[in-house]
């Protein structure tokens, strides 16, 4: 299973009452088919996985199962604290037709899970009993757990698992990712901040929440990589670099939702806690947006 | 509503295969209605709540209901990380006839949730809506998110906001707290390692996991205290310190579970990825509880 | 040697060109001999020690040692980075009759540094060559390494090492100190927020920032916990807490100095990078330290 | 003033007794001399500068200005926590000849020192006395604070200030910093395991502890980024990778001088509380650079 170029783990629409949104689930992806995106990755935390339930997880993967382009590879956010429930949500997204599950690294109980040993033996598990392959989601400023590059290596000998996503934005840790894992094990970046100087080091693709409003960016910082115009690379890595802040550490979901709306997709409300951003905040979004297209 | 003396945060029994055992429900439950604890919180961290489908909350909130003596306060952990999901799991647990919901600070994503202001957010929006009463639960060592002493101030005057299970285990959070809040905002702590100085600065009482294995020397220091025979609270304060350590910080709820089964209560597995403790640290248990018993 | 009661961490005195400030000196130290402190710490780091020269260093413990009442302890803040320099701070203000040395957990390498072994080989190498006892003295806050209890309590059956300054804050940590060190090693917090628990988990004493400017309120609640009047030391305690934490936590050094300004004490202006608190920092002290006098 | 290419941050000899060893100063630096090292630090981190007096930091700078060929730049370490003797310290090097000052963000006082205005008051007051340009030196997995970008891009304005040791390892930090400082202010990485992508995204060069035992390494990876062999570049990157780390993250300044015996340089005893490394590091060590000269 081969895992290349930009994803976008997309955002979930929501109406005014908080309900699943389906004819702006259909609207954004049909518009994100028309790009060279290489697949979706459905109810990851861009998608406010943590605000679903299962129900309404399973029906966003039909959903997004019935408008993907055919060319686009779909990949399943199934993570959840127990072995049991991943694996029953696993293959549900399997049965869907989803071609690999993200699993974000278990993390509640930190002093317990921070250990490497934990981690390992949390996706042997799942691993072990998924029907389709398996794929670390590691974001250590969501989970506080940093899962160690010595027990992704560990694990990349697993015949069911095929790759992570690397969130926390440490170009260390993706080469010494890059230098430990198994030959084919794919690592994925999950920042768009690092996107460029990561591909340069050995990531295979990235997985970028900025992607869902700013796709063609993130296709052309992957393309420079791939025809090897480092410095065009950067040059966009570095035009970027404002915006994607902004919209994933700065404002989160709520603000990367105002920037789609910005963009021509349906970003609408994120659900409570999270609120939309302030007038402040919106204007900021807007300017980084506009020199953007400049 | 009044809470006061020591609560349990009752362990999740699971069989062989994982699933709920009833039976050992009804063993527990009715050991301790033999003590003088307080009441008990059902799908708490320490019943492995995030381990649990809404379905399997449901469920053992009606067999405790069932099972537990009338003098004791039922409550239910219902957070979750939307508010929506949240007030549903309330309202089912208003109409099993639980009195209170403790309901976790959300945290997933931090850094958005770590300010003052989207706790404040998320509390006003549950409790405007829940048809019991709202107890705050903050319990950062696990979160990565400590809701500030001010917020919970401003909190405590929202009517249906009654109290907080502070388990940071910092004495003088405890202290800022009792300082700040409306007067009847009853404030709990969470922390046997810090129970007794907890109380003389003002706690009304306490949640503590420790209670699951030990509830007569936590009841012990409460006693204590009520009867101001300080010297006697600090002098089995010390006495629990090391056991209690062991199973909460260091060996966490399987270590807990373990602690109940040498105890004569039913601990059993906790569910994976949580494993078992080593044989080093059921040694390490057995001997601390055995000098423990003394 | 016996150390309890109020011990005052002096702030040290710079005139308008940052010199040293022999009058105010004289001043500070004859005022609070009029109280019943039971000592003080010159050089430590309420004095600003890391912006003091060696020969300044000096220069103050001579002075102090001329203006301090006959009935005062004098111990003298020597801790440095390397074991030598700090062993040779120790034998000059042992040569200038101090009785103790206060010395400071080294941090700076901090991966080699935060272990308690690393911990262990410095404080038994200064205790084997100092003239006089040596007082463990451990800021995590500013030091960001934390010197394990365990390790503290190994060190408490050196036979120069006779104490810690444990100014954390965690009640938690001191009741552990409190419980594993050799009996007649003493404790004392370093923490004016958490002073009336701490002593009445078993603190011998404290060394307190906020007594340089509020000598009163700390030996009000010292003498409340010896007698054991309870309610009134967590009265006062209430009553501290936010003038104690303006000038320790928020505002810090520079802040105490302006309370100092305040109370007939010479406070005066720190040395660069420290600057005096803003206009709105000074009229919140103002308030606080008001209230406090009630 | 142009800072580029790689500088070694130079390990402080002492002999048996701890002292400075003045042969194996001029023994290190004469085999330095024969490499394309761009210049010296002396008195650095990796110097143990929080170990030396100011005395045995002049003799160090007079020293090695002795022993340095005439194309080494030599820049001096004069941070203190003080503006005062930070000024002092640096006037003194530079009547000796040194070209720049490297001045360690202040950061005892963390609460206080974090804020980026606290830190700009401090170098703007350092620089504006200083006889010779200054190096911002950001290092905090040591300090505790990190310097703002912003507050980097703000004194870059300074006409004597000249650049930025940025040791964090954050590339994104580094593309940060290119893309806001003025033009012509340098940025230079301080973090081996991070040499090649930060050279790629912008760095002017570097300062590594690494170089005082492997400059050859260090100086084939910026060979090869200026002349645009990039994917050189990263296979040396990838294998230094686990030496740098072993003897700077892991086994610090004791593991390098160990390393630096083996390459035929003289490291020598750290000052104490710092340890040489046990047998077991040893044994890594040596085989990591077996592995290197490979």
């Amino acid at each position: 299973m081969k895992l290349q170029g930009i994803f976008v783990p997309i955002a979930t629409p929501f109406d005014r009452d908080g309900e699943l949104y389906r004819a702006k689930v259909k609207h954004n992806v049909e518009k994100w088919n028309q790009t060279s995106l290489a697949g979706y990755v459905v109810c990851g935390s861009t998608g406010e996985s943590v605000m679903l339930t299962a129900e309404e997880k399973v029906q966003l993967w039909e959903w997004v199962g019935e408008y993907a382009a055919p060319d686009k590879v779909l990949i399943a956010g199934t993570g959840m604290e127990s072995v049991r429930e991943t694996v029953r949500l696993t293959q549900r997204a399997a049965e869907l037709g989803y071609k690999a599950a993200m699993v974000r690294t278990p993390h509640y109980y930190k002093n317990l899970l921070h250990r490497g040993e934990a981690q390992a033996v949390y996706f042997r598990a799942v691993a072990d009993q998924a029907k389709i392959p398996i794929l670390i989601y590691n974001w250590p400023q969501a989970t506080g757990v940093d899962i160690p590059a010595e027990t992704v290596a560990e694990l990349s000998h697993h015949p069911n698992i095929v790759g992570i996503k690397e969130s926390s934005g440490s170009v260390e840790k993706v080469m010494q990712l890059v230098r430990e894992v198994k030959p084919g094990f794919q690592v994925l970046v999950g920042s768009a901040p690092t996107l460029a100087p990561s591909l340069a080091v050995g990531a295979a693709g990235a997985v970028l929440a900025f992607a869902n409003a700013a796709p063609y960016a993130c296709i052309t910082i992957w393309e420079a990589h791939r025809t090897r115009e480092t410095e065009a690379a950067l040059d966009w890595q570095q035009r970027i670099a404002h915006p994607a802040r902004l919209v994933t550490v700065r404002y989160g979901v709520p603000g990367l939702k105002y920037a789609m709306d910005l963009m021509g997709y349906y970003g609408g409300p994120p659900r409570l806690p999270l609120t939309p951003p302030s007038p402040e905040a919106k204007r900021e979004i807007e300017e980084a947006f506009r020199e953007l297209r400049g």
